[in-house]
């Protein structure tokens, strides 16, 4: 599959500039046409549903004899049930507020100008991701409302099932009026096209890295293009002196055992020193039921002994698991230095009903996501509700946290005179 | 002065771990604070005007020696009133309204969660500037004022200069109570120093390059950080069929005459066809009395015949001098059309009396300032309304256009919850 490098060099350059032209025409097109587009691509993709199929069928015997891992596997598949998913999404996209065109503000200087900032598109946004094949119809549908084109650069185990997705969708923009080229796929998952994608900086807006650490670094290391980013979700949560416990017990159990697996599971339970007694033995027991293994510090193991210890690397780490760091902190300080040096940015929690425990700790944690007697789960665009979610940043720039259809836009300044000329 | 590139390492390190230590203090220690340091610099900068000045003799003897050109030494002198102008500077900059924990937004969820979004600090900022050393304490104000600790790295002309105003301002901060840290100096300004401080992505959230595209590229291409920039800014004025004459004369003299050397300057005039017969002889005559040399295509060379020719090689061109491109379009959308293949994305004005022509160039030019009736040399924060201006920005993502303090600034998530967990 993989072309020469010279032949990389040249597809890599006209699948960019086409990207760029396409960006222009669907930036300029209006709300309602872009609408149209995306409920048209959300029927391609039901009537185009037996060829994605088919060709999910053959990503599933490469990887069946390439002996994939059976979560990897999971992620691949699609079904009826799936692609009829990913056709509700694209029109729930569809139905979300336009964000391009809104003036932001708007104010008046002392010369009689008019100032404001207006929301336009990036332009050409790059999304680089892994197995899942849903994220090629999820990413294209929530670039394309926000005005934008999009290079979609998915991993190799799903290349037949993206390419069909890809060929439904760009079929659906030429019928809505809009050029194909608004999504293109790139067409080989060779790294080194991926690295000549990265230098397209003159085409290029904005890339979206997402996956594993080692793909966003890699990304990261190579890219002139800004990059939204996040490495990994470890995510805390601190329980107050004032916690309320069993809130607190609940909220831990969600934030663990609900999905394990996602960035915005807690991956560490910081509890007061004063409630450490009380509290240690019953999470022990609500998510050692859950089959969560807890490994705690010195003083946690002096209370509850059948706690495995922690290691210095544990609070670093970003389980993805059944697995659950547990220490004892002498106050609110503390838990904010534990979560500054360990923590990824993501997203933290505490369980108080100290309304100044609250408020410092919403104040002086600079997670972008910093939540209050809630669980971590919830740093999700939809269930903030951003309506969707094109990925989460803990770059702290643009965007910072989960990122909706407004965070693939920028703002330019519009700047009304009658003549004003400057002294 | 330059170090063994080993000591670099380290003291390139140590320099990144400390701002980042400084910039947890200053973010967190309150508007007051930050306040009084800003005003402390400021009487800093006065109390040590004879240091200041004596290092800047010290620049400008190297300078004179290295036989520097006339208008860059202009731009590395300092005398009193430019002493005093950066104190005045700063105390502008204190009296800014400070944009921390400012909640931009907040709504309600349906199972009752508030959730909202809080402006915080970006953290480091890495300012990478040339000659000029008001820059250093410029820099360093808006970056207090917003929350963020400040890395500085000057050009070698302004050496002593810029040590002797970074001086003065980290002993204002140990006054006020803030880490001196705050504010750095780069100790070397050897090109490896700077390589290194550019792969420090774990303690400097954003770079911001200021000076030549030479400059601006070597900070792009290697930096691991995010890069704000503007490469350069080659704006245009189109003259539209419905424009008023004798704005169109006055905004076109004032974008291209008041300052020829800076970015927001006009470098292309588009005039409309049905116009060109009347208007260029005008335009010839206003701007070649005051000595602008005009460079036109065939059809305005029909017209004046005086015209030097232009290239194409020109309507590309940032001249940063008193010579400007001209050029006869058809309509609004042929000069659209040369906006987008020719420009920067920094600054276009379109002079009209028709609403509709307004509309379509306001919305359909994508560049970071777009003016109607306006002269190009408004694109500037301070004034825009911005209070004071780090720069530009071209790139299209979080700032695009003049940043001022906000710009230093991102928003995290807060979420305010009574116990809340994810179904």
């Amino acid at each position: 599959m993989a072309a020469a490098p010279k032949d990389h060099e040249s597809a890599i350059a006209e699948l960019a500039l086409r990207a760029r032209a396409a960006a222009r025409r669907v930036a300029k097109c209006g709300s309602a046409q872009r609408r149209t587009a995306l409920e048209q691509m959300a029927r391609a993709l039901e009537a185009g549903r037996s060829e994605i199929l088919d060709a999910n069928q053959r990503d599933l015997a490469a990887a069946a004899s390439a002996g994939l891992g059976a979560a990897l596997t999971d992620r691949l598949r699609l079904d009826p049930t799936r692609v009829a998913a990913m056709a509700a999404a694209l029109r729930e996209i569809a139905a979300l507020p336009d964000p391009v065109g809104e003036i932001v503000r708007m104010w008046r200087r002392p010369n009689g100008l008019l100032v404001g900032r207006m929301r336009i598109p990036l332009g050409v946004i790059a999304i680089i991701y892994e197995s899942r094949p849903n994220v090629t119809a999820d990413a294209a549908g929530l670039c394309i409302k926000a005005g934008n084109a999009v290079v979609l650069r998915g991993g190799s185990e799903a290349f037949q099932s993206n390419h069909a997705i890809a060929d439904a969708l760009r079929g659906a923009l030429g019928e809505a009026g809009l050029p194909a080229d608004c999504v293109q796929l790139v067409p080989t998952t060779d790294r080194a096209a991926m690295e000549l994608l990265l230098r397209r900086e003159d085409e290029i807006d904005l890339v979206i890295p997402r996956g594993g650490e080692g793909l966003i670094r890699f990304v990261a290391e190579r890219s002139r293009i800004p990059v939204i980013k996040h490495y990994k979700g470890n995510c805390h949560i601190y329980v107050d002196a004032a916690a309320d416990l069993q809130m607190a017990l609940d909220v831990c159990y969600n934030a663990k055992v609900s999905r394990p697996g996602v960035c915005n599971a807690v991956e560490t339970i910081l509890v007061h020193g004063s409630l450490a007694q009380t509290f240690l033995p019953q999470l022990f027991e609500r998510l050692g039921g859950a089959g969560v293994e807890l490994r705690g510090d010195d003083a946690a193991r002096a209370i509850v002994p059948a706690l495995k210890p922690a290691s210095e690397k544990d609070y670093y780490e970003e389980f993805l698991d059944l697995i659950c760091a547990v220490r004892v902190v002498d106050d609110l300080d503390a838990a904010i230095a534990h979560i500054e040096r360990y923590g990824s940015n993501h997203t933290e929690a505490i369980i108080t009903r100290d309304h100044r425990a609250a408020r410092r700790f919403m104040d002086e944690v600079a997670s972008s996501t910093v939540c209050v007697n809630a669980s971590t789960r919830f740093a999700d665009g939809g269930e903030l509700g951003l309506g969707a979610e094109i990925g989460i940043s803990t770059t702290k720039l643009h965007a910072y946290g989960p990122m909706g259809v407004e965070e693939l836009t920028t703002t330019k300044f519009v700047v009304m005179g009658d003549g004003q000329i400057r002294t």
